[in-house]
């Protein structure tokens, strides 16, 4: 059997030939690695009980963007736990330390977990400093009913959770669009978890062309073919909205 | 402005009306949630430069499982830094803690990462110890070569990152399958990170039915409108994929 031990060749092809530097040269994309970077800096919000899909969808393609450096922010730095409470995931900075950021992504969480931030000042308040100076104010799922709380959606075409239409409209007056994400200004949200893939491959082309996007649509090989087709309402119809409710509140801490 | 303190409702309609326990007796999936847990066991493992998307892809669906119960696993608890560096992921249980499960999830990584865990006695030992005992060895990514580091993939249908084929086949004597996931047995591989959302409603469909996994595509809102169509190598071209991999290689750390 052959050893993986018999050399330390790179597992990813032409990952070792060519050159990374001499190829994002000839691309225009070059910065030599030892500088501060100089592209758009991403702030990323974790909250207890978010769904971590939501932040790490958009951060995986985010976080290749030229240039860019991305910061994980939390009232205070260190572990937050997801919604179903069995993932950890670790916020580098705490709010006080990021006062300012090119992008600011807030992802979702379930009941318990946006409602807690939403009636949490600190939060709400750091959501409305960054937004004042960012390129783009981001959510996925329902952090857009934290960009409601800080009075970002009034009037805006939006979108959100499926499930949360109801709730982003009569509370925060925001105008539903049954979008997968929805660009309103510099307002961007995405629809349901998963919609966040989608959502920050549409920032990485606004933030570095397209040709750049669809290579990091290639990066994180997203060619999606779910095995069913129920993943909006209208095409899982009731009983499935119905289960799929239940079932994110039984998992739910 | 209507205040998001006036009263504790639910932000996610019908998460309030109806009732958890209910719904989930009506459809035959009723726990007390003070019970343990009586689903599958479900072990993730995580390591030092994974991509942080094959982990939370197939976490966030198979999560809502009924009755599953996820651990996280590494070497040591604790701490894990993802491929770019800029994310933390908290493995809860250590190796030694967590001999047996029922589902076996390896995500991959970039060159470091996964040469790294290849060439790792411990870590290869402790996937060939619970493969003995699975229902399912699943991986996502190239961490189908941490899978064939083990001895599991010789002649064996499999798939993993588009980039990898060549040093799968070679290596460790796989068959490759350009397929989003391939089932061969109880070895479940998913192609590149985005692929596991895909294989892991596969998963929840044999492990609850097809209806539980409907509802969970649901869940998780995957109805994917990926802005291009650049997903798979072949439909994205050689200079797209060259652009990958240097994007890769650039956030890499």
């Amino acid at each position: 059997m052959t050893s993986v031990h018999s050399g330390r060749r790179a597992v990813l092809r032409a990952a070792a030939a060519g050159g990374v530097g001499a190829g994002l040269a000839m691309t225009g994309l070059a910065a030599p690695a030892s500088a501060a970077k100089s592209g758009p800096r991403i702030a990323i919000l974790l909250y207890d009980g978010l769904t971590a899909l939501d932040a790490v969808g958009p951060y995986e393609v985010l976080s290749r963007v030229p240039d860019a450096s991305v910061v994980t922010v939390a009232k205070r730095a260190g572990q937050v736990r997801t919604d179903t409470g069995v993932l950890g995931l670790v916020a580098d900075k705490s709010m006080r330390q990021v006062r300012d950021a090119d992008v600011l992504l807030v992802p979702g969480a379930g009941n318990r977990g946006v409602i807690a931030a939403m009636e949490d000042a600190e939060t709400v308040e750091w959501v409305k400093r960054l937004h004042r100076r960012t390129t783009w104010t981001t959510s996925v799922c329902t952090g857009a009913l934290i960009l409601g709380a800080a009075g970002l959606l009034r009037g805006v075409p939006a979108t959100t959770y499926w499930a949360s239409r109801s709730y982003m409209e009569s509370t925060f007056g925001a105008i539903y669009k049954p979008e997968r994400f929805v660009e309103s200004g510099k307002v961007v949200t995405a629809a349901g978890v998963s919609a966040g893939i989608d959502m920050a491959l549409h920032l990485a082309a606004k933030l570095s062309g397209e040709r750049v996007a669809q290579a990091l649509q290639l990066a994180v090989e997203y060619d999606p073919q779910p095995p069913f087709d129920t993943g909006s309402p209208d095409k899982a119809g009731p009983e499935l909205q119905q289960l799929a409710l239940e079932l994110l509140e039984a998992a739910a801490t």
